[in-house]
């Protein structure tokens, strides 16, 4: 029986409770994904359940494609945590992780479309995550997908947790008729993170 | 016997390679300060080896006083690391660190004179150190110093490691005259720290 973590800090703070809670538990749980994802889900929940610690700066939106924001990156790059702000009616490409991922809706809300490992439609079909709801994928548990935004006026953020400096990691899209796979490595939108490290 | 541990990256990615080695020797040294100081000696020299690799938004002197832009800190606050910018002659007040700290000089050279636990001067005296040099401090070893830019028409930039959150670490300055201490926290001059985590 394992005890939920909780992030003891709170308001701007938040952020920093976090990154340091995930750090023990990546740090305790080694390989253990399904522990990781349990426990992490728990301190992400936390994390997305008040609206009062992401910078202005990781919360702008492009005019024409999503952001993918580094919030930080684990040092020996374990787990990195990323802001997600798509503009109204945005979405990604049908893509998968490789790795594990915990997503949680911070501002208005997101649907996910699934697909199988062949890039085809999925069976499980369609999910939409409202604000403060976590959901998690992985090679294990079900790794492709396509991500929108549910609204089509609104600026909608997730905050996202995954199994590696995801950024720099080398994986897939996959085109949305044939299913065809195609090689990509995604990167990050800013060149400064925020330091949540203050007094 | 140890096997001084080296900085596998270079160019920009030299910070990342430093703040993944001085992670690894946090955890593996734990309280054995003597080992962060000898092994993390070997991996500051490396950082400040070559200048290549700090962003420039990190060093930005100001017009008055010296400033300290934080560049990283441990998710567990067991390290930090940060950029001194030193304008042509600024200098610190007297001061303390309650905690290990390295100085490693990336450019230019600074001067530091010594003080006794009472705050009042050293029989060691001053030292300089040159840019590639790195120093050492600490309760243990002599915490209290005075450090200046050697040189009153240029920018000089040393890049320190301490064992803690520095910023945000309870400390002292002592007066010139009377050596009387008073309480500080240092804070950083930075809301945002350098994303070195690009593919
Ligand atoms: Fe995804
Ligand atoms: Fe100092
Ligand atoms: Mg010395």
């Amino acid at each position: 029986m394992t005890t939920p973590i909780r992030i003891a800090e709170t308001g701007p703070r938040r952020l920093r409770g976090f990154i340091a809670a995930m750090t023990r538990l990546v740090e305790e749980a080694g390989e253990d994904e399904a522990r990781i994802l349990e426990q992490g889900r728990h301190l992400l929940a936390d994390l997305v359940a008040v609206d009062d610690w992401l910078p202005e700066a990781y919360a702008q939106p492009h005019p024409v494609h999503y952001r993918q924001y580094l919030l930080h990156c684990d040092p020996l790059e374990r787990f990195s945590l990323v802001s997600f702000v798509w503009g109204p009616g945005q979405r990604t490409p049908i893509h998968d992780h490789t790795v594990w991922g915990l997503i949680g809706v911070l501002r208005g809300a997101e649907e996910a479309e699934l697909f199988t490992p062949d890039g085809l439609p999925h069976p499980a079909g369609r999910e939409r995550l409202e604000a403060g709801m976590v959901d998690a994928v992985s090679p294990r548990i079900g790794d492709i997908h396509r991500v929108s935004n549910a609204y089509d006026d609104r600026v909608s953020i997730s905050i996202h947790v995954y199994g590696a400096n995801i950024g720099a990691v080398s994986r897939h899209v996959f085109d949305a008729a044939s299913g065809a796979p195609k090689g990509f490595v995604s990167g990050y939108a800013n060149d400064s993170l925020p330091n949540c490290w203050q007094g």
